[in-house]
């Protein structure tokens, strides 16, 4: 999925295009795209109306932007905390607790992604597809490097995805216990991972 | 979560509730809740305007009901499923087949559940919660009989929603491959759970 925005590159235009997008994440967290118009987003960005049309020809192409934008910061972020480990545990370990330390900061990140489904379902397909292909390469690196079990990597990518996204909707949307111990949190479904959940010895 | 609607008696008056609700559900899916009108609702349900409003105060009332119905849904499908096997292995199984496989049927199950986030962030909050809670019993149930390890289990059954929603999203919106095979989607789901994913032993 690319964009089809170009990015300003002068230092008022930045600012306005940054002041465009801020607002935009803000009204769509909080009334919903369908109910969001541009005349919200330019009012709450403080320009004239028709400022907005420099930077985006549409109010659903500041939208795939901002999924575009959002979905490079997860990757980056994860990014950053992965690569400084050399294990795939380790690597899993810190990509989990990078994603939900990350949703902590932007709790907007789930509303807007997955609003995406309502807005062009295209979007939200995109979306995991390509999250799950880049997973699938670094899975596929361990079982290489004899890391992790020749396992259906491409099954384990939506496995892993499901863990880490509802974990972090646990801690965003506060539901349930704990979810001030986001340490706790990771450690539980690194136990699961590396262990498995069952007694496979008959206790006695 | 309970639903303020009572649902009616007669046939005939069974006959309108659920062709009203049916049009809800399919217009929810493709054109979202908040543009579906009330209107829309009974010209497709083939009913006069007003009639509407013997059965539901609100397109919000019709809403949660909705909701609430899908979730007794889900969950006496899973029972059906769950409560004729013994052990907690088979049984989270079956659960998790049971469900995929019911999303399959029921390709609108996750839009209208999910779409809740952008109508009433509370209901979807207590839809998950409530829905953990239960998983949560049978959990504690199946560690009381050492079947599964004393690990966290409110934490364990985040984990698993989150697997058995993103797999039956795999499933559903036909991400990547394999989505017609699910008894191999289940076989691996089981497979990680079980074994655990890394190898612990080093590779020679």
């Amino acid at each position: 999925m690319e964009s089809m925005i170009k990015e300003p590159t002068t230092r008022n235009a930045i600012n306005t295009f940054h002041a465009i997008m801020d607002a935009a994440e803000e009204l769509f967290y909080k009334n919903g795209y369908h109910k969001t118009t541009v005349n919200n987003i330019t009012q709450r960005a403080g320009i004239a109306a028709g400022t907005f049309y420099l930077y985006f020809p549409s109010k659903l192409s500041l939208y795939k932007h901002l999924l575009i934008q959002m979905s490079h910061d997860i990757r980056r972020e994860i990014a950053a905390h992965v690569s400084v480990k050399t294990t795939r545990f380790e690597k899993e370990r810190e990509g989990i607790k990078a994603f939900i330390n990350l949703a902590r900061r932007r709790p907007h990140m789930y509303n807007i992604i997955w609003e995406s489904l309502y807005i062009d379902r295209e979007l939200f397909r995109d979306y995991y597809v390509s999250f799950a292909k880049r997973y699938v390469r670094g899975l596929d690196e361990a079982v290489k490097h004899g890391e992790i079990r020749a396992i259906d990597t491409e099954i384990v990518s939506y496995i892993l995805m499901g863990i880490t996204n509802f974990i972090g909707l646990k801690v965003v949307l506060d539901l349930g216990n704990q979810n001030n111990d986001v340490d706790h949190l990771v450690d539980v479904v690194m136990d699961l991972i590396k262990h498995g959940l069952f007694i496979t010895t008959p206790s006695t």
